[in-house]
């Protein structure tokens, strides 16, 4: 009989925590036994896990036991408190917050990407920011073949990266002027996000004082870290776009070495977890690849104002691929190592 | 008493021709009489301008008449087939198709950038493409002062510039996701536009060889001719998102000079036509700027990758200054010359 492992999941009821469960029950991740855990607002609501009811188990200190994996989206404030505490007691914690991504000691990775940095881990492996999982999936194969020494991208966000509540806000908001009432009141977007665009990620406290945002700067120190190369210089625009699910990057890429569209497609092809249009008018569109694993790329052209860069058009599920499958996946490493 | 002007608008049943009509009332054009041509389909039908009921002339060739200005926007066909038709009888034909935009014998003029340009019309004068028109507008102070040599950009696109059944085609089909029911067939889109976004305009023939679609080609190529610059490379990436009016475009300039942020935004400040925001958070949003006249700078700041590079977030109506007012504007300028 195969090993099956103790899972916890931290964060349950929020909007990546269910999709952590979904992972674990499509992908027949080998469980014994599940713990939710969630705040303890949540405590004795019953979700299901693979049929079998599970009783939400509010977080406390007291609570914490001894998990083979434990997969945390519950924010960086109780990644901050509670990680070390799972980490202690054995297991590995994968921590979907941005609390512990830049920290020297603690692996940050896309199983597709960096895989042996996984071995690093010192109870704790940080999961990328969304926009930057699904750019590193596709920029990984160009960088082995040709070196990318800078990217410029300008990303089109959905609202489930802002959470199930923002999702909630903006079906309000879209749905008061459908039918012409007000909406009301906004908690969470600084601005309207119904038929508008919002060049402002994450909502508060967004701008640095060099005028990128915080989701701008997750996506350049990030792909350094992952890429293992401080020399790719990224430059983010990240805007919310009214779209429901999955993100979408115009990437603008420049190489040491040219590349032509044809040889991008064909190192594309054979990468792992993208799938890419071969034919221009089959380009992705997040509506579309929402619900599926891989990190789609189209529009793949070279860019005629440089000797050697290309464009891409990278969609991917960010609930998905950006956030509780790539930590399932890189459990799924872990266990077949 | 001030001189007034015969006006015809060809193709006043668009969404564009509409928008002429209420520039011409909202800006009191000096008009003498307005003459309203559309489709012969569209024959008879009422509008008003400056309150008075004009009754629809159905375009034909015995039916051209002579105008101080006509104002075209029903396609390159018509435009191709008739501007020169109008023209031939004195005045001057603005046409807002992309039929005469790339002749080396008409000017593209944004009032902005190249009003020297219209000088030297034979009769027609083009409006460029929405896309460009706000871009150049931006870009021209930064050129003037550092030299633009590189230009990456990435559009967020609203479907009022697919006209005004497309407009309708996606309010159908938000309405239809909203209440759960099954989307009207499309007619105008080549995928779903309600909640997604398509790296695809326009909806029809889009692709170039080269990968390029028609849309980001016009913005190359009338880049260059209005700057009256063609070393300026442009490589954009344009989408449609489910926004209703006014374009976004997340630009990325590099230049000869360096300019720092406070530099871009003083020039920008003083420059014609642009409203630019002072602080990060202030940056424009498309739902908050429909129906404004000027183009919206926000999130100005530097590019850390390269020593002179600078990213703009530039809003504007598709409709007013992407069309119609941009048209208006050139027959100010020659009123007033």
């Amino acid at each position: 009989m195969s090993k099956t492992y103790r899972v916890a999941i931290v964060g349950a009821t929020g909007a990546v925590g269910l999709k952590f469960i979904e992972c674990i029950e499509r992908r027949k991740f080998p469980v014994s036994e599940v713990v939710l855990y969630a705040s303890e607002k949540s405590e004795g609501k019953v979700l299901h896990v693979n049929g079998k009811p599970c009783r939400i188990v509010g977080l406390r200190k007291e609570r914490v036991e001894k998990f083979d994996f434990a997969f945390f989206s519950a924010g960086s404030g109780i990644s901050t408190q509670y990680a070390p505490l799972f980490a202690e007691k054995g297991g590995v914690v994968v921590d979907n917050s941005s609390a512990w991504r830049m920290d020297p000691g603690t692996p940050l990775v896309v199983p597709e990407v960096n895989p042996q940095d996984i071995a690093k881990h010192k109870g704790i492996i940080a999961n990328p920011n969304c926009s930057t999982i699904q750019m590193v999936v596709a920029l990984k194969p160009l960088h082995d073949a040709a070196g990318i020494t800078r990217v410029v991208v300008s990303t089109y966000q959905a609202v489930s990266g802002a959470g199930g509540r923002a999702l909630e806000e903006f079906e309000n908001e879209v749905h008061a002027l459908v039918v012409n009432t007000t909406p009301p009141k906004r908690a969470i977007f600084p601005r309207q996000i119904a038929f508008n665009a919002i060049a402002q990620i994450p909502q508060k406290d967004a701008f640095l004082p060099n005028g990128y945002t915080g989701e701008e700067h997750k996506m350049i120190e990030e792909t350094k870290k992952i890429m293992g190369d401080p020399s790719i210089r990224v430059s983010p625009t990240c805007v919310r776009v009214p779209v429901k699910n999955s993100h979408s990057e115009s990437i603008n890429v420049e190489t040491l070495k040219k590349l032509t569209a044809a040889e991008a497609i064909a190192l594309l092809r054979k990468a792992p977890g993208i799938v890419v249009s071969e034919t221009p008018g089959d380009f992705p569109t997040p509506a579309e690849v929402s619900g599926r694993d891989e990190t789609f790329v189209g529009r793949v052209r070279e860019d005629w104002t440089v000797p050697n860069g290309l464009h891409l058009w990278v969609v991917a599920d960010n609930i998905l691929k950006g956030a509780a499958l790539n930590a399932i996946q890189i459990a799924e490493v872990i266990i077949r190592s």
